[in-house]
């Protein structure tokens, strides 16, 4: 048995008989009535009490999360939902097992590009090197481009529009953004578009969310797009409707067949 | 293959290259900046416009839902982060998992109920027949009773108070839940405390959300709570910690000695 | 906090420095090179031995239940394995959680029938009872009737063979299914097939499987199936293919619209 | 919305009324009753008709993934089984999400090791390269060291005894994971054991599963684990117990006297 060295303590909630607390706020007194949804997600994960533009930055962010019609996760989820009704929760974690890396997990790396650009001496030399490193890869910029919004990610925009009327937000991680986009543009001789979780990636870091806990924020969000299409689900069901589309549109081959070249 | 007569449809979002549009609302120029996450959210769940109270209504049921310290969806949550910690998104999903028939679950449950005293042409009959064949069954009524909150869920008092206190709400499912829990208090022929899962019921369905869909609500806020445990798994990590300290307290016993009397 | 009245203990495993041990057995000397998976998951589920007809009818179980193509679970996989590739657990667990109530699960529901069926004084009577039951409700008879198979399950009728062909089991329930296939048939007034669940649900009940546990042979057998799904994946991509497929195929309509007669 | 080249195809199953087959066997005619799961499993992971020694292999590197005690995957599957009992499946799925990058996905990391070693020119060379550069990074040698398993795992010596003693395997990557011991146990200048997930890589090597697959491998075993586990919460429930343990191990510390040093 490994050894312990130290017994690991929680500040996120407490209890007695007749009262919760929650950090140092008493749930009943402090929080019911008086506190948002938005407000106690960001004081419990933040540790402080929020200020009034990280609920603004917090509530734009969690919406523009939270729907993108009948994508993988709404999909799975409405799968999932058809084949075990009484189990709500599991469909909607089905569907969460899709917030990864190949979608909405870019949000990370791309905060990671902005911490290593505000570090560097020289921003946009930094930003140019990024740039040529993915270009050399044939890889994406993470935060850069998106396959179903040309020429621009209208979201984007937006969020990076108010980010920028935000005079209590530092700015530096909307700039790095900027200094990153210019160059993935110079190196792709074309404008590529910022996309949603980029400039996510930027807004959160500017409220201060690091970055391996950001993933989070599109989970929470996420999760209650899901519960939308669970409520669809139950007034026009398109789980069966989904497997046979599905099952007509991807033939078997024999594998005999599909070895032929 | 069965045969599909007719073709779902969905309603909840569809974008162009350059737009995205949530129900009848354009995403940038309706939404971002202009809405709170539980105001979108319950757009998007109910399938109209909310009402500040149900607005109100939303924030108290998710901030009461979202913590109670290291439950057994906290604790699942710790452990496969420990195990995935690339994949947050698995950690909250398995805690998810949890919210089902023995706590949260409760909750629909109690709402059925609700319905049917609601129905009922005497609704206090109604509550006591309801209340007397729990009895029989020797099981708790859904609603009433908590193992961790004696001898009142403190909770369950604040959002009957918050829910009563609200001119816009008919008041009729609070009421349903007062007379079920005068019946249940005189069958056991003592106070039993309506828990903060049936307060939830009676709260939710004032604002229509329907019985089927309650779970959902819980989903949503305890995704925000597992999310916060992550943050503090990755300050002051517990998953090795928790792993030990079960391993220690739960003893193997060689089947042959199990199976001694 | 609530008192726990005794310790609970495990028999499955334990171990020391320099060994494990599986129950009695001793995992390196015992049964490493020695026993096959299908030998060491039954004794494992259930506390004993195996014999060799557990072994044949375990076996011809989790084949039957492996794969049956594109199946809500195998898209769900699928399209998470697209999402969170780094993540393969994840996308078999999204699948798993299709194993409910609706397709799988009344593999339970039909056991404890055959149950009922075996317990009464004139099983025949209580077979007649329960399809008349079913019919009252509109209900199909759980482990009768299949979607894709008609009219008859091929899968169903070479389980109940097998299971025939094996002098070792006592054939109670195998005699019980066909007593409920009997009134079945009768009530319905045409033959309604046995589908595979249902022959399952006799099979594992003659090796003693308990009714509560049977759904987990069907979680087994389906994480084979879904982790070919994802080789095939890793080879011949589908996800975004499925996503494109379901996006165009399940029209959006505007609420507006939606709401028209 | 993106252009597919190419519709996918899939050669894992296809049904008829009367018919399923799996690749190009029948499953009524050619494998039920004839072949084991593992056979099955195998055949439609690997896409050939597996030999005997893809048999033994594979069944010992199942049965020794399946079990470990009360490890981070069981106490999640247990609590959340307590919590949502109607649905075993949630409980599995949830377990499984354990099989991450901290424990089991070593295995990749080190196949990926063994890869790089039998291409090289000079593989003791090249092992001592990778030795040296984990040495360098302060981390441990994917497939080399355990913590509760000291000096010697027990699993990984048998495995390795059992694939040297099978004349039908190549050899080259058992050979390879030698030489990495070799290197390893230079560079610390003490013997570093090999670990069981070193092992299993080298053996699911020699039977020629690629590396981005073998993680299903434990997914599958520790399904079969953790059923096993439910049965056993069934009988003698500890969800309860665990939850008590832990929250009375770890305890509340508020905020203010957190932050303090």
């Amino acid at each position: 048995m490994s050894t312990i060295k130290k017994t690991p303590t929680t500040s996120l909630c407490t209890h007695t008989l007749s009262s919760l607390t929650y950090r140092n706020a008493n749930l009943v007194d402090d929080l019911m009535g008086k506190a948002t949804f938005t407000e106690v997600m960001l004081m419990q994960v933040l540790g402080r009490k929020p200020r009034p533009v990280d609920l603004r930055i917090t509530d734009v962010v969690l919406i523009v999360l939270m729907e993108h019609g009948l994508t993988p996760s709404a999909i799975a989820t409405r799968l999932i939902y058809m084949s075990a009704p009484e189990n709500l929760q599991g469909a909607v974690s089905a569907g969460l097992l899709a917030v990864g890396s190949s979608f909405v997990g870019t949000m990370e790396n791309c905060s990671g590009l902005l911490d290593r650009i505000i570090a560097a001496p020289d921003s946009q030399a930094e930003a140019m090197e990024i740039a040529l490193h993915y270009k050399a890869l044939k890889l994406p910029v993470p935060g850069f481009g998106h396959h179903l919004h040309k020429p621009v990610d209208p979201r984007a925009y937006k969020l990076l529009e108010i980010g920028r009327d935000e005079p209590d937000l530092k700015g530096d991680r909307i700039r790095a953004l900027e200094a990153l986009s210019k160059a993935v543009d110079e190196v792709a001789g074309r404008p590529i578009t910022i996309n949603a979780t980029g400039a996510v990636a930027a807004l959160l870091g500017e409220i201060e969310v690091p970055t391996a806990i950001m993933r989070g924020f599109a989970v929470v969000s996420r999760a209650a797009g899901l519960v939308a299409h669970i409520v669809e689900e139950q007034h026009d069901p398109s789980g069966r409707f989904i497997w046979d589309t599905v099952e007509k549109a991807i033939p078997f081959v024999s594998p005999s067949e599909a070895d032929k070249p």
